[in-house]
């Protein structure tokens, strides 16, 4: 009989992905095949080559990115904070393991050295072999990476690095610490003293509390905050948030500069990627008047 | 026995909707009740009370909008034009069933008389009785509801209105006409000398020949055109686009002003919507240049 992995079912002759993380929306992938499937020390990891995203990969049964739109997500939470910095050199990804991220910043020349710390070395495996639309096949000998737990490598780091991308999960399984106050402070000790972070932080609709939570511990560590939105069309609701710490003021967005090739990313998006939803504002701003009211901010 | 109505499933004791009019990607709602059901003249109607986004219009099975996000739809189909337009008098809805649209004009002041032309009455009483989040329980005296084919009162229309919204479902079954050359054309015809009209033209991700193809026909008949996006959390892909054309020069997006009380509309928004993805600047550069090769704009 024919062994179907997990998260996986068959109907009407075709296989489908159904996530189910979500009690009350449910989305059902068809697949045309598997394409990688192991149970790594950490989660179980798949690549499934889908009808309408191409190749995907899935971590414990729900999509991370896939070949079709990947791109978005990776442009928008690596060129906002590397066009904003003045002079990147040194550069930590936490998370990333589908190369994505990495892709994005040896764009610049500028950039001498990028650590990627990424707990699962399975899901880096799996995506250089199996998602080189995502991964590029990755080999650019700036990048250094390294298997470990982010939060242990970043709790080591002491004013090494200008920019700080946390690209994870979302925050249950492995990278529920990645959401927490220490993780962040972490993150401040490691930047120069001109150097800023950013981090996704999730759906401004279907977890505006998480959102709201990481905008507020940024808040508390560093002086110059700002949130970003980009569409990400296989994330549930397609908008999705970006949050942002610097420690030393930003310049205007006006003021970005940008002439990497991209595919979603251009010089407008990057300026107007701040420009927020009404409702989006207004959620800000009441964190911003209680952070001030708290003495923070 | 327990009647389901079409559409709907009962699995683990609970109400499902599944979306099934894409082969390779299903969308799956948790419904906590039927608000509404009937069989139209036209189509399938139906309100269904869901956990994720509240009370829902769904016909033929297909989510069209719900009380959670429709705000955002009916925001920037509605305010980008009337924001565009130097003095918007008379407007013409063509769909728009769900009052949404309609609920926005009114904020103007300065508008006297709004035309909502539905084919489907049902749409209208559904929405009006148990969808008041998008229709506002709209009862303002200068909305005339017309209950008739949007093709054939565009027709008969001529050099009548300001603005002309087409606030279209898909273009399969009743909407199939609004995407066509010969609509447009009564369109253009029903707008007075600086009219603008503005339309929903699909996905630019999983739909873009249909986004080209409006962009391309509005193209071909009014001098100044442009496009902007939208995130529609409950459309495929959340990114959403609409094709606007006029027959005078357009101002500078910059140049906006907007003092409207709104959920997702601001300032800085209706300015931003006309910055595009790298993706969908090529697109269009692309439809661009071939309209001029054939001798078009």
């Amino acid at each position: 009989m024919e062994r179907i992995p997990p998260y996986l079912h068959r109907a009407e002759g075709e296989l489908w992905l159904t996530e189910d993380e979500r009690d009350n929306l449910k989305m059902t992938y068809r697949i045309k095949t598997v394409l990688f499937e192991e149970q790594s020390a950490f989660q179980h990891v798949m690549v499934l080559d889908s009808y309408d995203f191409g190749p995907m990969l899935v971590l414990d049964g729900v999509v991370q990115t896939t070949s079709k739109d990947g791109y978005i997500y990776n442009e928008m939470i690596a060129h906002v904070p590397l066009a904003l910095h003045p002079a990147p050199r040194k550069v930590l990804i936490i998370g990333g393991g589908d190369c994505g991220v990495a892709c994005e910043a040896v764009k610049y020349a500028e950039i001498t050295r990028i650590d990627m710390v990424e707990i699962d070395e399975t899901v880096v495996r799996a995506s250089r072999l199996h998602l080189p639309e995502v991964s590029g096949r990755l080999s650019d000998p700036r990048v250094r990476y390294c298997y470990e737990d982010g939060v242990a490598f970043a709790a080591r780091a002491k004013g090494e690095y200008d920019v700080i991308i946390v690209d994870s999960s979302d925050p249950i399984g492995p990278a529920e610490q990645l959401f927490e106050l220490p993780f962040y402070h972490s993150l401040h000790e490691a930047l120069r003293k001109d150097g800023l972070m950013v981090c996704q932080s999730q759906s401004p609709i279907f977890h505006s509390e998480i959102m709201l939570k990481t905008y507020r511990r940024v808040g508390s560590l560093f002086p110059h905050i700002r949130l970003y939105t980009a569409v990400v069309p296989t994330y549930p609701g397609g908008l999705w948030s970006f949050t942002l710490g610097a420690k030393q003021e930003l310049p205007d967005p006006d003021e970005i500069r940008f002439d990497k090739q991209a595919g979603y990313a251009n010089e407008a998006v990057l300026r107007r990627c701040f420009a927020l939803p009404e409702f989006l504002s207004e959620l800000l701003e009441g964190a911003d008047r209680e952070a001030s009211r708290d003495g923070g901010r």
